[in-house]
């Protein structure tokens, strides 16, 4: 039997944080062919609203600690502020849309991560994803909007990495569908040199993708970020691509993640 | 064919304001059997975090006015923070529960209310309830928890009175369920003396609501409560009941709403 086919698309960033920018993007998003899923991040949008209620925001090496006051801010700005906006824009462009976290439909389990040198709070690593809700909601044509938290089981709810839950969404999937990950990014793509937009690299294998770190071309938050990228690649998504934005609908775009050379 | 059962339970005011009743409520709740179906409010918690944020709450004849700052605050407060920590409460009791807003699977269309005496702001007077998605939800065991939130359809979200989103998806329910409709209130039914909560009404019919309304038993904000309850059991709905929220599971207790003597 042949595969269906469904796109996993991640946008962050700045694209979130603003009216004019997300919705931009959910245009060129409301026209990806086929079936598709959205992970979103929160871009700054915690910062401002943690702010407006005096709660001080605190980042190492770009990842939040989520103590128990930021815990209640991302749960409501990516759960509901965020996430909400997101599905009323789409479903005004005629796409059905369900916003949901990795706790609804129990779709997303994580444990919180232990504490070693750096105490993340109630931040969750991804144990297990069950999609088995999920394929029905994909085979009724909803589109599936995930907000980048997850669940202990046990009622404790955990922010979690959107670039992660992309990855580790796509894989579960891969188990029954064809699938395609795109990361949508500030950038056209992995550079070559981080000031030249135009120094895309075309394609990374697991071995160059080494070679990138060795050299320093990828470095800090990137890391991680395509990390997950590889991970999928190698876990039975079909392609993964990380590009612009704009050009979510331009295939040929972008750096493209592949298994070997 | 026999229609499948389902319940429509809303919970709301002071419950959901308080992690220890809420979750005392959601132990009742997860024994209720059979399909349920869950509509909460969110109490004074969008009041605290509107209060936090700097942002100030205005009620006229105890409904809340939606402003942009405010719309922003219920977004956040019913759609993400009440909404996800009810469902992963949930999942931790074994219930497999989808957090929802009316936005999401374009499931409640609503339109703003027109400015009258009062401009009431971004809330929003349901026109439409789509129940074909919600329907395979629940032949699925799929428990949805509904936020009191909707959409213009264009891209507009809504507040929405909670106990009038709680009357119209049962009623719509009702076209392809046999749908029981249970508002957990405060106290153990609808009195006749606001003092005594001994004084139960067991039944209301819409003759003897006119009857209570006129006598002034049933006043001020009482009264778009229960004119929800006599129109869903007008409208199809097989049993209404508005009792003690710790009398969830005890099905004699409370005040019925029928239909006729």
């Amino acid at each position: 039997m042949v595969k269906q086919s469904v796109k996993v698309i991640k946008v962050g960033g700045k694209i979130v944080e603003e009216k004019d920018s997300l919705n931009e993007f959910l245009k060129l998003f409301s026209k990806v062919s086929g079936h598709k899923l959205l992970v979103h991040g929160g871009g700054r949008s915690a910062t401002k609203i943690a702010k407006q209620m005096g709660i001080e925001t605190t980042m190492v090496e770009g990842r939040r600690i989520t103590d128990d006051n930021m815990l209640t801010v991302v749960t409501m700005v990516y759960g509901g502020l965020v996430n909400k906006q997101i599905v009323a824009q789409l479903q005004a462009k005629g796409i059905n849309a369900l916003g949901i976290t990795g706790t609804d439909m129990n779709l997303i389990r994580a444990e919180k991560r232990p504490v070693k040198e750096i105490d993340y709070g109630y931040v969750g690593d991804v144990t297990k994803v069950d999609v088995s809700v999920l394929k029905n909601l994909i085979k009724e044509d909803v589109t599936v909007v995930i907000a980048p938290l997850t669940h202990d089981g046990h009622g404790q709810m955990l922010n979690t990495n959107a670039d992660t839950i992309a990855a580790e969404v796509a894989k579960a999937l891969a188990e029954v569908f064809d699938v395609e990950l795109i990361y949508c990014f500030e950038k056209s793509g992995v550079l070559n040199d981080a000031e030249d937009d135009n120094s895309v690299i075309p394609a990374i294998t697991p071995a160059s993708f080494e070679d990138l770190i060795e050299r320093k071309i990828v470095q800090g938050g990137m890391i991680p970020k395509l990390n997950n990228a590889v991970d999928a690649v190698l876990s039975g998504v079909n392609k993964v691509r990380i590009t612009k934005a704009s050009n979510l609908n331009n295939d040929s775009t972008g750096t493209i993640f592949m298994k070997e050379d």
